[in-house]
């Protein structure tokens, strides 16, 4: 199995992406504060590149990559945020991103892909077929394949964004995240860890996808099976890179209802003027839902990203 | 009447909202930037305190009176974002808003004034019935008019959003706002002309309320007549003291179509990630349409506010 990455891996990480990602702004909301009687602290990875947080460990993982192995290009057939976050660190670096991506994928999530330059290979909608095209563009181009998350240059990546929490805020007592596969989650816990040890990192997952809290509980990793939420980044099991991470530093998984995560999701919005995914929207549910107590605590919240269809809001009735 | 702001008002004005307003970030967007052959700063007043640069002129109007003028109150007739922003002031001083609004108003906007502590005083939906009833509510309580923009320490407090800007941002070519009742566009030429004289102040309006553009080509005040457009904080006529200001300072008032508020609005949700109300969309707007061309420059724009109702998006359709 790779290795663990350390505080180490992640200072080189934050240096290795620093050309390329912003700094994003931490942001409080006074309503929410009054609401759950505490001081949160929103680390809005929303206004990341690409809009969410993958483009962290995208980046970290491709610029990793030796000369060689980057001519050769990078792939995955992941489809959501890594996809576009993959596509446009590959094109920084100047090399190709190949995307395998069902032909029943919607539009938006193509149309992210040929944005930021990736090449879509399409294939069935099937995970067998998904996997066979991935082996057949790495047999015909010898590119890399990044995992989305079970990868440690991923996970290092994704930690920066709790580095820098923790370096613009103080004596936080919480950090939330959301949990799908785990790289955000567990790159999180190993910055609070390191930098911050009497800080508690508690996750929050779509009760419709509770794999990763089954996962704790049971000490194995219950896989996801055919979970139905609308937090769409969230479908994935763990990895058992990022299990193993999880199962040794995060305090506590706690589930969110689909409504509190609509709930939450619009109160953002609403309030603090933010367009954050149903994902984003999960911690802030299990705190408006009382699955994490806040009362009293200063809590950091990483709001993971913010890319939605307009068209398609989940509080409009057709 | 009243005499026009200088900038050791709106330095005062700084001084004194400074305990109660949030300094704003400044945000990108390289998709905008791209687009538009520009590098643009986006000063997001829609994270101000209740979601709008209102609260800053309100904040400073409220907290520059005598203690004993002061604990009459304060007062206006006007509905929309001053209204709640004069509400959370004078909450902020300890004393009461009273807020006149037509019976009809939305409940939107009369729920906003009542969370903020204001007193709402129903009347008929005329401005002869909420002037006299404005009247009638000084002379029982003695409170203080504030008026929402032609004031000049509401339009100090308005100019301070500029003051931050010329702060965090160099170099400027031109600063862009909306225009409606010209207290945010006259503050902010007082700003500029002073602190960055080579820059140029341009501001955008809706075509279909175009009395401020007209106003500065005849020379006079031109009332705006039932204006019908989309950017419902900026129906407003100029008034005297904001006119005198615009007349003098501002270079160029563009006008834009209600598309392009449209489809600014949904630009800078997507891309930015960040909830804006069409009125700030308006600056946006113009330069998507070529109103304004920013190709080579780089442009600050103030983005107002960020009330909306997010069951009545524009573009969804019904």
């Amino acid at each position: 199995m790779a290795s663990v990455p350390t505080i180490d891996d992640l200072r080189a990480a934050a240096e290795r992406i620093g050309p390329w990602a912003h700094r994003t702004p931490v942001l409080t909301c006074s309503s929410l504060d009054t609401m759950m009687g505490a001081r949160l602290f929103f680390k809005c990875e929303n206004f990341q590149k690409v809009g969410a947080f993958k483009f962290r460990g995208a980046t970290n993982a491709v610029f990793s990559l030796s000369d060689r192995d980057a001519r050769r290009g990078v792939a995955t057939h992941s489809s959501g945020n890594h996809a576009a976050a993959l596509s446009l660190a590959a094109r920084l670096r100047g090399v190709q991103a190949h995307v395998v991506m069902p032909r029943t994928s919607r539009a938006v999530k193509r149309a992210a892909v040929v944005e930021y330059g990736g090449r879509i290979v399409a294939c069935e909608p099937t995970l067998a077929a998904r996997e066979a095209m991935l082996e057949s563009v790495i047999a015909e181009t010898g590119a890399t394949v990044i995992h989305p998350f079970n990868d440690p240059r991923v996970i290092a990546g994704q930690g920066t964004a709790a580095l820098e929490l923790l370096e613009d805020v103080q004596d936080l007592d919480v950090v939330m995240t959301p949990v799908g596969g785990g790289g955000l989650l567990s790159g999180t816990a190993i910055a609070v860890a390191s930098l911050s040890p009497r800080t508690r990192v508690v996750a929050a997952e779509p009760a419709a996808a509770d794999d990763a809290f089954r996962s704790l509980k049971e000490g194995r990793i219950v896989p996801s099976v055919d979970p139905q939420t609308i937090a769409d980044g969230l479908l994935t099991s763990l990895g058992t890179l990022t299990f193993a991470i999880i199962r040794e530093r995060v305090a506590e998984i706690v589930t969110v209802s689909e409504d509190a995560i609509v709930a939450a999701m619009r109160h953002v919005w609403e309030r603090m003027k933010v367009v954050i995914e149903p994902s984003a929207a999960v911690p802030v549910g299990a705190l408006i839902e009382g699955a994490f107590r806040a009362r009293g605590l200063r809590v950091g919240i990483i709001l993971s990203g913010g890319n939605v269809d307009l068209d398609q809001l989940p509080w409009v009735r057709r």
